[in-house]
């Protein structure tokens, strides 16, 4: 199972109109931000899920069973949110460890939230059961062709916002952004991954040969908590040839603060990990070298922005 | 005196590459957001500012005394943000009892910052003497010409990020951007004033027949705390036809929570009035009315946000 661009050509055509257009921002003549953090529900995820879930209807696979996830961050909204607004139900696996903030917005967007297990492992299991037992969709939060296809809808974007641009930084976690990016952009621009030191899912992929499990923590854990890097994206990294740099945690902080200070965006941690390897130095361009930092969650509490 | 379009367009060259061109946001087929937000130093001062001191260097007018302004809110920091940049000196006057953490930002820009008396009044007496015993410029928070033709390069922006559009919502305080936009845009587009209930300058002015002193109050008091409506923005209030609708406190408070929740914008109260017009039906566009809203200043404490 590969995704190829023309798969990625598909789901912009599929999920246009559901998901924003979100703008970029030219820092400076060789630096530009993608506003990522601007999509519906503050991630990038609708668009892997919309794509999921019309890829699923065009086939007569969406039920009035509706959708099955397993996760109480972003791939959780997100899935909530398609779900909703094309009008099937979502059932939302989370741990009874899930934060109360979060499992009350997903109920917010009309999810059933199904509370199971200490880590998300169970809640996997637990969802995974639950839709072969009633025939609802998985939606996965990075390891599924529609889903690495539509966050590459990010991707095309890019090629038609911004003039001419050399390097791509982008967070990792389970790996589907980067995947889809890449493969949106074949060789017209270098991806390079960003994953905090806690988090390495690609790094220990790459050196490992193949996916492995990690332990995964540190404050990016809500939006980069895969335990292992998906297939898809293993195989987008052997294709396209992109590996991560790592930033400690205290650089995350760092770029958190400097972009809500200084560009006055208030992103998660996680959406702070590509810009940290830049502002902190951890990936140097070249002069000249035309970069963009895809910024690319929201759902923060702002208190901590201070 | 009066500023013309010819003015703006003059502008726009003598400022470009020291301001951020701001992205738009495209929410629906018939509302766009303007994120002048991600302005430097956090609001749309900055293009006002850079034209009052890049037309007085231009004229000899800008000395090693450097520049002088009265206000602790967004014109003061703009005023320090381009001083700094263009290497001169910066003296801000605010009164004794301006909040510390805007004197200390004042003073991260390396602003020399004045306190004295017990009002604004007081600080712009002070700072007009200071400009006529040095020889600084005087650099006013709304109501020079370069600094309304400064504001209103942001409505030329518009008119090349937008196609089409038939009403921008604009927040009004002593109405240097309003006045502004309006003169960008001549009759291209309607401009609509929106005004805290506590804070009516532009209001009053209109049913006066001329800028006349209001009570000012408010949770926008900060950017909205000019007494009275500039001359200039009275003219073209004039001029181009605008008046203001008026929202109330509450409406204010409810668009900054919902520009927070619902599209990830962390912005001050100034900065929600013109949403609020149009987010509780203070302003009701017609059906198929294309319509901007500049969302103006993110200078808010975040964890009022929360
Ligand atoms: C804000 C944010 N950034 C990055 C990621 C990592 O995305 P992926 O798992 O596709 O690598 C996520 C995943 O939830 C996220 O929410
Ligand atoms: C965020 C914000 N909005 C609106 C205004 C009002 O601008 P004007 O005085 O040009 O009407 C200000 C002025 O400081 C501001 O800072």
């Amino acid at each position: 199972m590969t995704v190829s661009r023309v798969d990625v050509v598909a789901a912009a055509r599929r999920i246009d109109g559901r998901i924003r257009r979100t703008p970029v921002l030219r820092v400076t003549p060789t630096l530009t931000f993608k506003l990522e953090l601007l999509q519906h529900v503050g991630s990038f995820k609708p668009r892997g899920a919309f794509n999921r879930l019309l890829s699923a209807k065009e086939q007569g696979a969406l039920t009035g069973q509706g959708i099955v996830a397993a996760s109480g961050g972003n791939a959780g909204l997100a899935a909530a949110y398609a779900a909703r607004e094309l009008g099937v139900p979502a059932r939302i696996f989370v741990p009874e460890t899930a934060p109360a903030p979060k499992v009350a917005r997903l109920r917010t967007l009309d999810a059933d939230v199904v509370q199971v297990g200490s880590e998300y492992a169970e809640a996997y299991e637990a969802a995974m059961s639950a839709c072969e037992e009633s025939g609802a969709l998985l939606v996965h939060a990075f390891d599924q062709p529609e889903v690495v296809a539509g966050q590459g809808t990010l991707g095309l974007e890019l090629l038609d916002q911004v003039d001419g641009f050399d390097t791509v930084l982008v967070a990792v976690g389970g790996g589907g952004l980067i995947a889809g990016i890449a493969t949106a952009l074949e060789d017209r621009a270098r991806v390079i991954g960003v994953e905090p030191e806690l988090a390495p899912t690609l790094h220990r992929a790459l050196e490992a040969g193949e996916p492995v499990d990690v332990r995964v923590g540190g404050l990016a854990a809500d939006s980069h908590g895969a335990r292992r890097l998906g297939s898809l994206a293993f195989e987008a990294a052997r294709r396209y040839d992109f590996g991560s740099v790592l930033v400690a945690e205290e650089m995350i902080v760092a770029a958190r603060n400097e972009l809500w200070h200084e560009y006055h965006l208030a992103v998660e941690h996680g959406a702070a990990v590509a810009y940290a390897a830049l502002s902190t130095g951890a990936y140097q361009p070249v002069p000249g070298e035309r970069v963009i930092v895809i910024i690319c969650g929201a759902n923060t509490d702002p208190t901590t922005l201070a």
